[in-house]
C-alpha cells in the first residue's frame, strides 16, 4: 500500500490536548482512529487492519474451542430485560426507546437476555449440548463520562461469547479453557494481564474473573498480596481489616449540630474516621437495607448484594430516607421504626466505643457497642479492604494496583434459563434449564491497552501479530534506481508493506515510520545499493543491520514468520 | 464440522405461516436466521458462514477498486443531520434520542454525514485525492411495516462505500468502475440484476441508479422498454402520456356536494378519471407549492422534486390546506389565494376540457382550459408512467415489473462536502470542495434475493461461491467400514463440509440436505463400498455419480476450484 493513498495519513505532531491517555493520543496521531462525537469513534483503515488482526487471533481460540460465530442485532426488544429482572437493575446507560408500532427497545449494553432467546429457539434436547457461540458485535452504554477514546466509549465492539451447558458441573469444566483461551489471546495480543476475581455486578449471575492490566490511569482497583499471590479485585477482595477491642465504655447522646457527613462528625467531636460507624440505607432489587460500616471502609455494593443474597441498587437519596421518617445523615443502625434488614459489617460488631447517628437530627450517640446498643443478625463482611490490610491467607502487607479491565468471564448458572425459559428435555423427559457462561473482550479497549503496554516516548510498538503493516519502506535519494528498487519491493511485497511514497523528508518519514509502531523499516539509499544492500532496522529492538538487495524478499518472509 | 453439534440444526419441516416470502421461509427453516423481535434479526453460525462468504466478494471488489475498510458509529450526533438539512427530510424512521448529557444523536439511517465529517479530518490537500471508502455496518430505520424477513428489517447491516474526488469529471470517471464491480458482484452471487435509474430521495445527489433483481411480491416498479431496452425506476421514468386534444369548451362552475377526492367526483359527474386535474399542496424544504396532476397519473415526489430543484416532503393534510384558508378536497389549480408556487403536469397542461376544483367547498368547474382558465410558469413532467404508456425513444408499449433493489449507487456531487463544510487546497491555493459518490449494498437483502432466485420447491441452491459448506457428507449403514470412511472423509475435507452424523433416518437427512441447499452430497454406503465407491449428487443439476474411495478428496478438490 502506498503511504500517499492511505486515508488518514496526515499524522499528528503533537499529543492532542483533549486525550487523556498516550495510547488514545498515539491513535490519534497515527491516524488510526478518530472521534466523530462525544464517546463516538471510526475506526481509519490503519486502525481496521490491527482490529482485523485482534479479531482473527481472537475468532482462533474461539474456533479451537468449538466457537461457532454468530450475530445478534444492537438494538433488542426491551421485554427480554424485563424477563430477567435486568430493566431495574441497569440505570441510565442503557437507552431505551419505542419504535414508531409502540415497540420498547433498547440499545444492548450486553447480549445476555436475546442469546438466551435465541438459545430457546435452537436448544431443546440434552443432544444439543454443549454449545459455545460468539459475535463481534456492537453494544451501546450511556456512560456518564466517556474518557480515554475508545478505552471508555458509548458505541463500542465486543467479542462476546456464551457457553450453554447440561450442567453446572459441564459449565465447570469448560469454564478453565476459555480461562486459557484468553490468556493466549492476551499474550497473542502482546499484554500481560493479571486475573483477579471480581463483581458479577448487574450480570447477576455466580462467579465472575477479570483480566487487568496495570495501568496508572486504570479506574479498576486490584488487591493483591506480592507473598502468597492473593489477588483480586477490591470489589470483592477479603483481609483482615483493623479492629478497635477496647472495654466498652458507657453510651451517651451527644449534640452534633450540622454534622450530618462523616467529615463535619470528624471536626467536630475532634475524632479519627475509624470512630465512627455511618449507617446508609440501600435499595435492593427486592426492597430497603439499613448499612452499617466503619468510617474508614467503603461498603462494597458487590459483597453487600452477596450477602443479602439479592442484587443492591444502590444508596437511597435524603429526600428517600426524610419520606420514611428517618433523620438523614443521623441513621441509627437498627430497623426498629422502619422494619427493613439491618445489615452491619463484621467490623463494626468487633470494634467498641463507636459513634452513630441518634436517629434524629443533630445528634449521635458515642460509645456505642455492638450487642449492647444495637444489634443484628445479618453480619458479614461488606467493606472494601485497603491496601495496609494484611493478607487473610498469609498476614503479609496487602498492596492496591490501578488497573484496566480488559476482559471477563462469567459464570452465570441457570439465572438466565430460568429467566427467559430456556429449557430443554432431559434424557428421561425431565425438564431442566441449561448452565450458562457469559465471556467478553472489548475491542477498542483492547487495542488501547496494547498501545498503552507498547509504546515508548517516540510512538507505538504494534506486537508483530497486530501490526497493520509488517514493513514500512522508503527511499532516499531522488535516483532512477533507488526509485526502481523501492518500486519493485513494494511490489513484491504486496499486503504486508506501507511504503511511504509521500513528497516528504528523510525525516518526517522516519518521525512517521515511530509513531506508526510498525515493526520493521526498510531503506533503500543511494549509497547503500552501492554495495547492494538495503537497510533494515527493528522498532522494538532498534537494531539495524544491512541485508543484500536479492536477499530483501526472503529476509521479510522470513520475519513475518519469526523464524529470525 | 458434525451436524450435530450446529447451532440452529433443528430444521423446519414445514413452511412458518409468519414467512411472507420463500426466501425468508427457507432461510428460517434452514436455521439461517431467527427473528429476536419485530424486524430484528440474529444470524445463526449457518448464516454467518454465508454472510461471510458475501463480504468477502464484496471486499475483493472493492480493494480492487482501491477501497480501503474503515467503520463509524451506528450511533452518530444528530447536528450532523441538522448541517444538510436531512433532519427536515427524513420522518419516523430516524430513531432519535438524546443522551444523559443531553446530546442529541440518531441511529444511523445511512452514513453520508458521519462519513464526510470524517473525511474533514482527513482530507486537506489537492493530493488527498481519490479516496474510496467502504465499510460493513449496521443500519437501523424504523420502517413502518417490516416485511420478507431480512428484506425489510430495522436492523440491517450494509456495505456502504463512499468515494471523494476531486472533480466532477473525476466522480463521472470512476463511477463506471463501482458500476462495473456491483455488476461483478451480484454475478458472483448467482443473481441476475437490471439496472434503472431511480429517485434520489432524501439522499439529495445528482443522479442514481438502482440495481433491481425482478420479484413478484418487490415493492420496487421498474418501466421498461422491451424493444429498445429503456428502462428506469417508475419514480424516474418518462414516457408518452395520453393527452386529450380537443376543442375548448365553456367553463361552468358546478355544484359538487361532498365530492372532496377523486372517487366521490368520478362517480357524481360520472366521468373518467383522466377528465379531472387534482391539486395537491406539498410541502417542500423551502415552503410550500400547489401540484396538479391528471387524476389517472399519480404524482412523483421525486419528478416534482427535481423540477422545483428542492427536495419535496410530502403533501400537506386537510387541517394544513384549511389553516390557509383553502377548502381541502376542492382546490383551484392557481396561487391567487396564498401566492404559493403553482406546478402543473405538462398532461394537464396538453389536455382539454378538464374539470378543476373552483377554490370554494363543493364546487369544481368543467371545461377547464390551461393558459384560459388557469395558468403557471412552473410546467414540466411530475407523474409516473403508466405500462400503457409509450416509450418515448422507440413509441413500444412500455412493461412495469415489480422487483427488490439489492443495490444503489448515487452520484452524490458537492451536496454534502459543502453541507459538512469538508473543503480542501488547490494547488494554485483556492478552497474547493470535493465531489462524492455513494454506493451501498444491503447484505441481508442481498441474502434473500439471492435465495429468491436460487432455490426449488425443496429447499435453497446455494451458488458455489456462498454456500455454508461446499459438501454435505452421510453415512448409511451402521457398519464399522461406512463410520470409518465418513469420519475420515470429514477429517481430510475440513471446514469444506457439513457431515450429518445426527442420529436420524436416510429420508429426513436428504430433505435436510435439498433443504439447506449445499452444492454437493457425498453418500457413503455398505452398497456402494462394496465396489470400493462413493456417491455423489449435485443438488443443481441433480446428477448422480460414483466416485472411487481414493479419488474423493481430490474430486472434491477440484468441485471447489471449479474445473469440473
Amino acid at each position: 500500500m502506498r503511504y500517499s493513498q492511505v486515508f488518514g495519513n496526515n499524522t499528528l505532531r503533537h499529543n492532542p490536548t483533549t486525550a487523556k491517555s498516550i495510547s488514545y493520543s498515539l491513535l490519534l496521531r497515527g491516524g488510526y482512529v478518530r472521534a466523530i462525537g462525544s464517546g463516538l469513534f471510526a475506526l481509519l483503515p490503519m486502525g481496521i487492519r490491527v482490529m482485523n488482526n485482534i479479531k482473527s487471533i481472537i475468532r482462533d481460540e474461539m474456533e479451537a474451542l468449538g466457537g461457532q460465530e454468530m450475530s445478534l442485532p444492537l438494538v433488542v426488544p426491551y421485554n427480554l430485560w424485563k424477563k430477567t429482572g435486568r430493566d431495574k437493575l441497569v440505570g441510565k446507560e442503557l437507552v431505551r426507546f419505542s419504535d414508531r408500532a409502540g415497540h420498547e427497545l433498547v440499545l444492548s449494553t450486553s447480549h445476555l437476555e436475546p442469546i438466551t432467546q435465541l438459545a430457546r429457539l435452537s436448544i431443546n434436547s440434552y443432544r444439543d449440548f454443549p454449545r459455545f457461540l460468539y459475535q463481534f458485535e456492537a453494544k451501546f452504554r450511556d456512560e456518564e463520562k466517556v474518557k480515554y477514546g475508545l478505552f471508555r466509549s458509548k458505541e463500542f465492539t465486543m467479542k462476546d461469547a456464551y457457553s450453554f451447558h447440561r450442567s453446572y458441573v459441564d459449565l465447570n469444566n469448560f469454564f478453565p479453557k476459555v480461562f486459557k483461551a484468553y490468556r493466549a489471546i492476551f499474550e497473542n495480543c502482546g499484554i500481560e494481564t493479571i486475573v483477579a476475581e471480581s463483581a458479577v455486578g448487574s450480570l447477576s449471575g455466580d462467579r465472575a474473573y477479570e483480566f487487568l492490566m496495570p495501568c496508572s490511569w486504570g479506574g479498576n482497583r486490584i488487591i493483591r498480596c506480592s507473598s502468597c499471590g492473593y489477588q483480586a479485585n477490591i470489589d470483592v477482595a477479603v483481609g483482615i481489616k483493623d479492629k478497635i477491642s477496647e472495654i466498652p465504655l458507657d453510651s451517651e447522646e451527644v449534640s452534633t449540630p450540622g454534622c450530618s457527613n462523616i467529615g463535619a462528625l470528624m471536626e467536630f467531636l475532634d475524632v479519627p474516621a475509624q470512630r465512627i460507624a455511618v449507617t446508609t440505607l440501600y435499595r435492593t432489587i427486592k426492597g430497603w437495607a439499613l448499612v452499617t460500616c466503619r468510617g474508614d471502609y467503603e461498603i462494597s455494593i458487590e459483597k453487600l448484594s452477596r450477602l443479602l443474597e439479592e442484587p443492591v441498587v444502590g444508596a437511597a437519596t435524603d429526600e428517600e430516607v426524610d419520606s420514611m421518617g428517618l433523620a438523614p445523615g443521623f441513621l441509627f443502625p437498627s430497623n426498629e421504626v422502619t422494619g427493613f434488614r439491618f445489615v452491619i459489617d463484621d467490623l463494626v460488631a468487633e470494634s467498641n466505643n463507636l459513634i452513630v447517628g441518634a436517629d434524629k437530627p443533630d445528634r449521635h450517640i458515642v460509645n456505642a457497642n455492638f450487642g449492647r446498643d444495637f444489634e443484628s443478625e445479618i453480619v458479614g463482611d461488606i467493606a472494601r479492604i485497603h491496601a495496609d490490610n494484611k493478607c487473610i491467607r498469609c498476614e503479609t502487607m496487602l498492596e492496591e494496583l490501578p488497573a484496566i479491565e480488559v476482559g471477563n468471564i462469567f459464570k452465570l448458572g441457570d439465572f438466565y434459563s430460568r429467566a427467559i425459559g430456556l429449557s430443554y428435555s432431559e434424557e428421561n423427559g425431565d425438564v431442566a434449564y441449561p448452565h450458562m457462561g457469559s465471556y467478553g473482550i472489548g475491542l477498542g479497549r483492547l487495542m488501547s491497552a496494547v498501545v498503552e503496554a507498547n509504546h515508548d516516548e517516540r510512538g507505538i510498538k504494534w506486537p508483530r501479530s497486530l501490526a497493520p503493516y509488517k514493513f514500512f519502506l522508503m527511499g532516499i535519494g531522488k535516483s532512477f534506481r533507488v526509485k526502481n528498487v523501492v518500486e519493485s519491493l513494494s511490489e513484491e511485497l504486496g499486503s504486508d508493506v506501507l511504503f511511504d511514497d509521500r513528497h516528504e523528508s528523510v525525516g518526517v518519514k522516519f518521525k512517521d515510520f515511530d509513531l506508526l509502531g510498525i515493526p520493521f523499516r526498510i531503506v533503500v539509499s543511494t549509497k547503500s545499493l552501492q554495495d547492494g544492500n538495503v537497510e533494515f532496522y527493528e522498532r522494538e529492538t532498534e537494531k539495524t543491520w544491512r541485508v543484500p538487495l536479492e536477499m530483501v524478499v526472503k529476509t521479510c518472509r522470513a520475519l513475518i514468520s519469526e523464524d529470525i
